[in-house]
Parts: C-alpha cells; structure tokens; sequence
C-alpha cells in the first residue's frame, strides 16, 4: 500500500490542500475558501470534510496508507500547533489549530509550521537539500519568507516563530515594511519591493522611454517588469541588477550568521535566472568575509511553483516520522 | 577526586590555559606567549609542557582527575580540529591543531572553536544560560564576535566557521571593517567603533569642548569614552547611544533567524551598563516584528571579564562529554 501524507497551505484567501507520496509527487489536490468569517471551528469542519473527500477520491484508485497532515500557515506554532494572531487570517488571537484538527483525525501525525519553513521541509524532503544538513531557503513573493534548517533540523527557535530573515534591516531608516518597521529586506526584495524600486529608477531617470513608464503603481507587478527585462528595458533591467544586490546582503547576513551549504531561491522573481540570480551572487560573494566566500551555493529551488506549499507541508509529517 | 577540564585560549600575543572545576571556578592558571614564528609543532610543545606543569601545580594541592582540553582560538574549526588562515596568529595556512595537540594528551577529550563560540559555550555551561537551548552571546572588544546556541548546540554550519554575526552589513557601503568590507556591524559596535563614533561625531559638531577633544585617534578606547560619559560628556553620551542603536539594529537581525531566548553581551563596552543596554534594547525592539517584540532578554555575560576565554573553551569539554 502506498504511503502518502497530506499537505494543507492556509493562505489569507484560500487553502491548498493535497495528497503526496514519498517522492513528493501530487497524487490529488483540493482548494477550499479560507474564511473570511473568522469562525475557526466551522473552517476546520470544512477542511476536515475537504481532506476526508480527498482521500476518499484518491483510494478510489488505488490503495493509500495516511500517515499524518502537516500545515503551513502564516504565524503557523511547530511547539504549540497554534496559529497566533495571522495579520492575513480572519481568525482572532490564538486558535489551536493541531488540537482542533486532530480531533477529526484521531491516530495520524499532525505536524503545523509557517509556509516558508514548509518550503525549506519540502526542498529537505524531495527537493535540492536533499542530504543536506545546514541550509537556507528564502521565499520571494507578496513578502519575503525563509526557513533555516541547522545540523538537519529546522530551526524555529525559542518560541516558534524563528526564521523570518525578510524583516532583517537592509537600508537603515529605509523604506516602510509592512510589518510597520523600516528598511527590511522584504520591502526591497519581494515582488512589491521590485515594483517600488520600477518606481524608484524611473523618478530618479526621468525614465518616460521605458515599457514601464505606462502602468500605474497598483497595476504593476513583477512579470511585467521580467517581461520588460526580457525586451531589454533599461529599467526592468536595472531593477533585476538592484533587487540581487539587496539580496545578495540579506544573504551574506544568513551566511554570517549559520555558514549554510546552500541558500535556495524559491518565488516568481527567481523564474528571471540569471536576471536576479548573477547580481545576488555577486553582491553576498562581496559582502562575505573572506572565510566565506565561493564556498556558499545560491540555487533555484527544485520545489514546483504551483505544488511548493501543498508539497512542502506534507513533508513535515515525513519529518516527524523520522524522530 | 575533583573532576576538572583544561581552558586554553590562544590570542594574537599570549595564549592564556587554566584549570577549571565543574563549576567553572579557575583553580589555578598561566600565560605562555603565542609564536611570531609561525613553527606549530614548537608551540605545541611549549603548550603542552605548561599544560603539563599547570596539571602538577593544582594536583600537589589536592587530587584532580583532568577530563579534556578545550582550546578557543581565532579560526578555530570545531569539526575539523584545525586553525585555518587565522589572520592574527603566525601560523600558516591550515594547522592540524588538535590532533598535535592529542598526541601529548593521549585518552583525554580535546575540542576547539573559535573563542566567541567558547564564550557562549562557558555562559551555557556555567553562566547566565544554563538552561537554555536556544540563544545568543556576543562579545564587544577589539572586534565583535558571536556564538549562536540552536536547540542547545552550538551552530557550526556547513564548515565550522558559523556564528560570524559582527560581519553582518549595517550600513550599507558604510565604514571600512577590519575584513575588507563595508558597513559591517563590528565597524561600528567594538570599541574601535566607538572611538570612530566618537571622532564622527566631533567632526559633525565641531565638538572642542568635549572631554575627548584632547585625544588623539591612536590614543582613544572606550575606556576614555566611558569614563567621559561618567562625567556628563555630550559627546561620549552620544557615542553609547548611537553604538546602542547599531548594536540594537543588528540584533534584531539576529532575533528575526533565530528567535533566541536571550542575549548575552561581553565585554569591555558592557560595563557601561544603562548606557549601552538601554539604547540596544530600545533599538532591537523598534526593529522587530510585532511577534518577537518584549520577548527575547538582552543580558550582561555571567562570565568575569578575566577569565571568560579560558573557561569558555574548558566548557567545550564538558559539552563534548555529554554527548
């Protein structure tokens, strides 16, 4: 019988649930609404009749073994399998989430970390890391997300929440973050971050000639300004060159601090290649001491855009099973 | 019989060794000078018959049984048991340290690290972090080192060289730093920082008054600095509260990847007490996510000043042993 885990990605508009097997292959997949209602016990009604529906229709075909469902979601516990005070989720205060859901399925593995630490367990589990004891993933997309993974184990620290190196300072005093602070890295480095900068270049330029010139700030997003760099817009080019080299000291920090293997890229900006994955490269080889350098890997993770967080989260139940 | 581990802490000029009991008192302890010869294996020699005559001193008072030999030395590559490039030391290229070392102490345990990773490993073992399995010592002098604690080991990375947090750029193309690049933390928060502090501020107040007027730059350190502030000086106040405010920026960065527990601080600078915490802790908490706010202790060592490097680097036996 195949052994599968479920993986859950609680988003502030929708939940991704899917079934997985060992090598990180999709054998279904569901969405459901996340609420808007606030009303957790109902919501995890409806993700319990989501998930039961979902194993029912893959045993349909063939025999599967459940071993546990992990969650990934923002502000999501690994102790405590809470979700606390989500800035994007409806619910209120503390909800315990793992309790909750495990009373729907009693005898299974319950396991809950943030999407991005999600992420770096999928690439530990069926990705790049494989092996790998000592690595980093950054997450680039609406924010900046990361997961740090120390002697094989993720790292989430004293209470939890460890691991959220977009709110490292980058600019001291710098542009406002969304978290309310100033100057953090997620503000110039997740795909809003690469718009303001658009924005920036072309209030410094004058740039009226770019392909970017004629999209409003709230139309533009990062394909846009890819597909721009693609026809050799100045700009979008430039943007591409400033967004790696923010990057390149945010990752220089990492390597400063935990000396990882390799820092994986994972998110729409890192499709760009060469584009955001050269001036990151070059901008960290600069900032490392010397002890450091051309000795950390900067790769794109192998984790499929569209399947990562389902992906990623299944593979904390893989993870439990090991200890 | 008292067991006891051995404490060896090599610096640029001397290289300190002491007997320290379980409780992290020195027994007994000596200097030897650290080579401008760059011959190990003499050295090794010379260390080891000190160790020897050191071990004889404290067993002519009352019986000890010595357990191992934690050496703390700049470079120092816990996995490897090598010093390798150590810019300060006159040593070349990489020196098998331990296993020379292990050839004059045959059964006893030896480790090594660097000595900022010794000093969180002596706060953990003896000092103010006993207990705790996640958090964060720095250490404030000539330079600015680090040690992380994650899930009660020390982090190591990919190479044995993690835990380099006075390298993390602060300012970006900001001051020179001692390793060749720009902006770093340690440019900023040791005590050449704080005497580079001090001149900028001069400079930008044309400060002639002030009680540090008089000095000139080779003759400053921050000794000078606080016993100006004691008395009431704008511009050493300053100097403490910008130096705070760095300090705090960085560690916040710190927190945002590891979420520790608490942090330890050492060194000469920290005997300012409120003049250094005080900033720092306001700084980290304004650049902290709403999570991590009020949450993580910034603390002075346990350790004393004198002896903190050759008791840090005997707790690396004691850990050693546990496991």
């Amino acid at each position: 019988m195949k052994k599968v885990t479920i993986g859950v990605d609680i988003g502030g508009t929708n939940t991704k649930l899917g079934i997985v097997d060992q090598e990180g292959n999709v054998l279904d997949k569901d969405n459901i609404l996340t609420p808007a209602h606030g009303d957790a016990q109902k919501y995890i009604e409806e993700l319990s009749a989501a998930i039961k529906k979902l194993i029912e229709a893959v045993q349909s075909n063939e025999p599967i073994d459940v071993l546990g469902i992990g969650i990934g979601a923002p502000n999501g516990n690994y102790y405590s399998g809470t979700i606390e005070y989500a800035p994007n989720l409806s619910f209120k205060g503390v909800v315990p989430f793992i309790e909750m859901l495990g009373r729907q399925f009693t005898g299974l593995t319950l396991a809950m970390t943030n999407d991005a630490n999600a992420a770096a367990m999928g690439e530990m589990v069926y990705g790049g890391a494989q092996g790998m004891k000592n690595f980093v993933m950054f997450t680039l997309g609406t924010g900046v997300g990361s997961g740090l993974v120390v002697n094989g184990d993720l790292v989430y620290g004293h209470d939890g929440f460890a691991g959220e190196c977009g709110h490292t300072t980058l600019v001291p005093g710098g542009r406002l973050c969304g978290c309310g602070a100033r100057g953090h890295l997620e503000a110039y480095c997740s795909a809003p971050g690469m718009k303001r900068t658009a924005f920036e270049i072309m209030v410094r330029d004058n740039a009226t000639d770019s392909l970017l010139a004629g999209i409003s700030f709230n139309e533009m997003d990062s394909k846009m300004i890819y597909e721009a760099a693609q026809k050799g817009d100045r700009v979008a080019l430039e943007v591409f060159e400033q967004t790696g080299r923010w990057l390149g000291q945010g990752l220089a920090d990492t390597v400063h601090h935990l000396s990882p293997e390799a820092i994986f890229l994972f998110g729409g900006p890192t499709a760009a290649g060469d584009l955001i994955f050269k001036p990151t490269i070059e901008s960290m080889e600069e900032h490392l001491l010397p002890v450091f350098k051309k000795k950390v890997k900067v790769l794109p993770s192998e984790l499929s855009m569209g399947d990562a967080a389902i992906v990623g989260a299944s593979a904390l139940v893989w993870k439990e099973l090991e200890k």
